[in-house]
């Protein structure tokens, strides 16, 4: 069974539609299901009219009646790593957005999976509103660190505090939520969780396992959540590198959508070519429903 | 004339001097001056009776007595950017350093020499004390970013504030104060600059402009300040890379205390040999005047 990976593409009025881009590779085995909602972290983490309105925009009729038309598996996959999966969920749908935890993969579940394999006990230096995604992890006597998009919570003190356990480890070991340099809030660009994880690198001398996209490790869940394998799974998303890059490296196909983070020079990458352009969300389902 | 730089040397009880380091490259113009005083910044930074106790040692008599018949050009060189030189200054002849602001060379007033040069306007992001080094440069409308060891000043608001600048910047400019990882004060390890100009590195996509030590520049300017050629110098300091590497880079020989900084395992530093070892400053004395 194939499936769509979406993240986070932003839509733009339809009027933009005239360039449609085509799936290079047509869908081999069909089977596809595309919820009627993305997650659009910008939207996420902005507030006020402007996401709002982009959001009423993406979830355009024609979207939804095609999207449960299909019923094949589907996740969606955010680098978002300032609240929980169910504060997400439960913002999202407060924007209209129908969308369950069970069907979101996200890096601090990830990085818990990781922390239980390998027997580890973080040190945390995250959002207070994640901090609960790791209630079942022991962080007694920690043996590692894992840095997430701490925002506020990258006071001096707490940063020393986590550089202090990471540099006092025999075998230092930092687990990153993502590799993001900075993002858009409604009250302008933010230092994203990347700037600080190599803050923590270059003071420690060590190298950080990121969780979250691009890493081959996340994409992998997500493949392994769905039960589906990666050379039947598309990934949707406007980052040409954590979306598109990543999930292409994990052996999927992907599709970038020209809204978001997308930029024209994308479309000249030196390492990454999507093998489809479209312009936005809809369109994607439309292009890739009709080969179907 | 030559002369002997002197950067943080910390000195151990003399019963350790039985393993006398010789330099490999005897003087060859003799003249040389040492002050009494060295610039411990593990000292100045910690406070309390050890840092007193080990200052009194390093101000030995026998090595106080030499510097005197001595009347060759001395330079203090120094990373130390939480304070001005006048306060590091007043400080330091509190712990009993003869030592005048005039004799030593930090990176704010390096950095304000570049600013001036080429028409900079910066952004601080700086330790509250070292803000009236800055007192004459214009700093409305900036067009770089110099950062600092700022300690408690590294807020996620401070940090994220000098980044919107810089990533607002045509051409970003970020000029540090040191690429230092972290250093000791009495509570514990601390981070230092290099840690957050990695952070605004990252975040910006820029290569920050050193103009601490180990930078040729520092030490061009040091050598400036005193008039004297780097071969007919000496820098004596307890950092294999930030001390002595940066030193030979600028033509200088460099001999490396064993105090202070110091690890057996510099001893075989893959880049940096030392022209010469000895176990602490009052030994560097000895054999660099023996050689007079």
């Amino acid at each position: 069974m194939s499936c769509v990976l979406i993240a986070c593409p932003l839509a733009y009025p339809y009027e933009k539609r005239a360039v449609v881009g085509h799936l290079q590779h047509p869908v081999v085995r069909p089977g596809l299901c595309i919820c009627e909602h993305s997650l659009p972290p910008a939207l996420e983490k902005s507030s006020g009219n402007l996401g709002r309105r982009e959001a009423v925009e993406q979830l355009d009729s024609r979207v939804k009646t095609r999207i449960k038309a299909s019923g094949l598996k589907l996740r969606f996959c955010t680098n978002e790593t300032q609240a929980t999966r169910e504060k997400f969920v439960k913002k999202l749908q407060g924007l209209g957005f129908d969308i369950s935890v069970a069907e979101v993969t996200a890096p601090a579940p990830a990085a818990c999976r990781l922390l239980k394999e390998r027997g580890l006990r973080p040190h945390l230096l995250v959002h207070d509103d994640l901090i609960p995604e790791f209630a079942e992890i022991d962080k007694t006597n920690p043996n590692c660190v894992v840095v997430g998009d701490a925002a506020e919570n990258f006071s001096y003190a707490n940063v020393n505090e986590a550089f202090r356990v990471l540099i006092g480890l025999e075998k230092p070991v930092l687990i990153s939520l993502g590799r993001g340099r900075y993002y858009k809030e409604t009250d302008g660009l933010k230092l994203d969780v990347g700037a600080y994880m190599k803050a923590l690198e270059y003071a420690c001398d060590v190298e950080a396992e990121v969780v979250g996209k691009p890493a081959k490790a996340f994409f992998e869940s997500a493949l392994a959540e769905m039960g589906v394998p990666p050379q039947q799974a598309i990934m949707i998303g406007d980052d040409i590198v954590n979306d598109v890059g990543g999930a292409q490296q994990c052996g999927m196909r992907a599709v970038q959508v020209r809204t978001g983070k997308y930029r024209p020079c994308d479309e000249n990458h030196p390492q990454v070519k999507p093998d489809a352009y479209v312009n936005n969300l809809a369109e994607a389902v439309d292009v890739i429903l009709g080969q179907l």
